[in-house]
């Protein structure tokens, strides 16, 4: 006799919270090997990750697991589509599904292609030598076309790729929102540039004692809602955030002595993330109810705090004074508007991870772009540098140089990332209108954010979008919040209203 | 047809690599949870380890597993008996055989009490009240008497529960060494309380600044051998050594602003932990072949840094120079002999692990005859309190105040962890007459020392004893190294030589 529909259900919960709680040990392994671990561990470290992750695929691909949970699909527990079963069979069911339409050979081939790409494009990089990395790269399109393949899609191999960082969404809606932003954020920064004005951005430049920064970045994280005693902040050359249980989220940082914007943004920036996981229902940890909806989201509540929050006129109105305390040096003879224009400069560069709030969203329109023409066979590897200094010098009216600053800059379609990049400016566009959705519900933050409020922001975040794990797609959240399905337009207002005073442009 | 032995041994060493690797993940957990760890990450963390543990037992308990050891035994391959495969399959058998013999029921009896006594014990010592422990007490007693018949045993049940610290080691051996010990220990102590002289040991706990305190120990770990490419030194409450992987090895220590001691000779000890971890044969990691050989031989290495080196007279005439020059303000006005003379100061005192190099082994002797009273019946748990009074009056001619100075002291015993005390002494024993026989060896150790040069030391005890693994049992190591068996007098040798001169005795 078949088991009742809640007692497969438990039964599933249970197999997939121990593989979770695998997945959170592999975590450890990876914080500890980023912050802590000697170099020398290195080689052990990779076998006891090997190992953990052979068991993990293994609890995801198993046969009873998916025979439990394809069973469920068609239980009264599968409705209504937003109740909790239903949220969970179907979550799980679509990591299943994927992990087990991936033959072993071609995840195995992706593996070593990554590796290898990694290895070839730093040597590239390093040597602006774009030929050299070439084949790898041609191999790896041709690899991840197969996945797509292999995965299935409903319109085109990118919504494949593209479903993994950003569950349930097409190509064809992310591409048009984001030509929408195109449209106007280009001519938006060309006259930005035109523009006669430009910040002092040298005083960002000045000595910034490291232990100085690291409390106020703590402070100001704290301030804003990052819970430091159910988490951590430490050093690490690529920052990041990883939670390593339902109550210890981790974030990391660097600091540079005469840079103020890269640690205390990017403090910002990963407390972002760390409060959204510290959001989320510790109860279902790292299982569908008790997790992040999807990389863009994500992204959304990183960038909310760091671009919305942090780089605004009234958070500035409340931590500037005690900015210039901790700063006497640095900023003793700096105004506060001078300061606020500083670290809202414009202005076209050529690498994506040092670009500003506005023009980041440039860097990621050429990559989408060519990422898709790429996977669709439109562009061949061989054309690729021509055909991004074409887009940069369409997007941003500059050229790179060489390569190295142009198409060898990032490393992820090396590691076989293609798809990622999207997500990015679907971050930035989720922010803005989850921000001003924000300010109209919670009437004016302008007002708070200079008193020092920060609370009720979080909380609006926690309970509108935290609080609910992946109950709803990214887009089904966006329009229960804001009313309307995602658009470039509350991106782009809020990037006019800011800019237009600070540039003199209308 | 059965397997040829040799398959059955690689099968049976990969099925025990595995399992290795499993549990120096379980350390990656520990080391987190003691150094980084928000406090709110530890329901989780208890969760993470608790899955991990029941992996690692189903494999050392795995039936297959035990199947194959049994056969390997009666193989070729079991022979000779020091031969790289014999001691594989030997010192595996003996773990498979202990986890098997042990029920299931006993051993979640044995973990439950053990949460519940450290509770109780902890709250008794708080409130000086050894009724309250009691019966938890006598509970941990009962329990350790049915693990140790369900061992087995060769001559008494003490003997079952010091196998899981000093493998092979038997109590009537070890009794008959300490007692030897005793005997002239007792009158040793007496004589230096009578002396009239003492160290000023206030030089002591002057103000050593933290940061400073930190780079001298690291310098210090480092000059005697402590590779900290291959290692971290970091804070925690309550020290330690672990090994992460086999180029992985982390060690801690606690600050103390007001007190040099502490934590300098704490990263002595703690680093000749980590100096036998890494001079472990690194391709067995966690393997017969790589693992240490037992707790006694382990203490050894990190006694003979901390006293045998730490604190003799030639090593600080080669470090105090820079000592002075690091601590200005505390040793400025202090001489080297008053420096020698307060490092080794030997004063019969309340608290095990205050202890001096001297009476810290009466404080051993007190422990170990209680516990075998204890465990043999001779000993109501009712009457433990007097005991330990009456012996502290005995042995080092001071009687505790209250029992929380007393017999409720130690975590030890409320955790369920008989047998483990003596093994404290041994390792001081071994250290002795290790240290004896190196110094004939290199021909003058005190010699290098002060010209600081370490390095002959360290790779002679690699040699002797880090290369070995658990090749030798420890009463066959110390034979083979010393050409004698475990014996008293290098140990009273060494401290008479040391104390007679200081404290003006024969």
């Amino acid at each position: 006799m078949a088991d009742d529909p809640q007692t497969l259900h438990d039964r599933v919960c249970r197999h997939a919270a121990q593989t979770a709680m695998l997945e959170s040990i592999e975590s450890v392994l990876g914080w500890d090997e980023r912050t802590m671990m000697p170099t020398a561990g290195a080689e052990y470290r990779a076998e006891q990750t090997t190992l953990l992750a052979g068991m993990i695929h293994g609890r995801w691909t198993d046969p009873a697991f998916g025979r439990w949970l394809a069973e469920l699909s068609d239980s009264p527990l599968a409705e209504p589509p937003h109740g909790d079963t239903a949220v969970t069979i179907r979550r799980l069911k679509r990591l299943h599904d994927r992990k087990v339409r991936l033959p072993t050979a071609l995840v195995e081939e992706l593996a070593r292609t990554a590796v290898l790409g990694q290895q070839s494009w730093e040597d590239a990089r390093r040597r602006d030598d774009f030929a050299s990395f070439r084949p790898l790269l041609e191999k790896t399109v041709q690899l991840k076309r197969q996945e797509a393949e292999a995965l299935g899609y409903p319109q085109c191999p990118y919504d494949a790729l593209l479903d993994d960082y950003e569950p349930d969404e097409l190509t064809a809606n992310v591409a048009a929102v984001l030509a929408g932003l195109r449209e106007r954020l280009v001519p938006l920064v060309a006259e930005v540039s035109q523009s006669g004005r430009r910040p002092d951005v040298a005083i960002l430049t000045r000595s910034y004692p490291v232990d100085v920064q690291e409390a106020f970045g703590r402070e100001v994280g704290a301030k804003i809602g990052f819970d430091f005693d159910r988490g951590r902040l430490d050093v690490t050359a690529h920052p990041f955030c990883d939670s390593l249980g339902p109550h210890d989220c981790r974030i990391t940082t660097r600091y540079d002595e005469d840079y103020f914007s890269g640690a205390f943004f990017g403090i910002l920036h990963e407390a972002g993330h760390g409060i959204y996981d510290q959001g989320l229902p510790g109860g279902h940890y790292r299982l569908p109810l008790g997790e992040a909806v999807s990389l863009g989201i994500h992204e959304s509540q990183s960038r909310l705090w760091e671009n919305f929050v942090g780089r605004s006129r009234s958070f500035w109105e409340h931590f500037y004074p005690r900015a210039r305390r901790q700063f006497p040096q640095a900023l003793g003879d700096v105004s506060p508007e001078a300061f606020y224009f500083a670290v809202n400069e414009v202005r076209p560069s050529l690498i994506r991870v040092e670009a500003d709030e506005a023009t980041y969203n440039l860097h990621i329109l050429v990559r989408f772009e060519l990422e898709q023409a790429l996977l669709d066979g439109d562009l061949p590897v061989a054309d690729l540098p021509g055909a991004w200094n074409e887009k940069y010098r369409q997007y941003l009216g500059i050229e790179p140089p060489d390569d190295a600053q142009g198409v060898l800059q990032d490393v992820h379609w090396s590691a076989g990332l293609i798809g990622y990049f999207p997500t990015y400016t679907l971050g930035n566009l989720y922010a803005a209108q989850l921000f001003a959705q924000a300010d109209a519900d919670l009437g004016g933050l302008a007002a708070q954010f200079a008193g020092g409020q920060f609370r009720p922001l979080r909380d609006w975040l926690r309970e509108k979008i935290h609080r609910q794990g992946q109950r709803y797609s990214a887009a089904e959240l966006i329009e229960r919040i804001t009313g309307r399905p995602l658009s470039p337009m509350p991106l782009v207002e809020h990037l006019r209203a800011k800019l237009g005073p600070l540039y003199g442009i209308s």
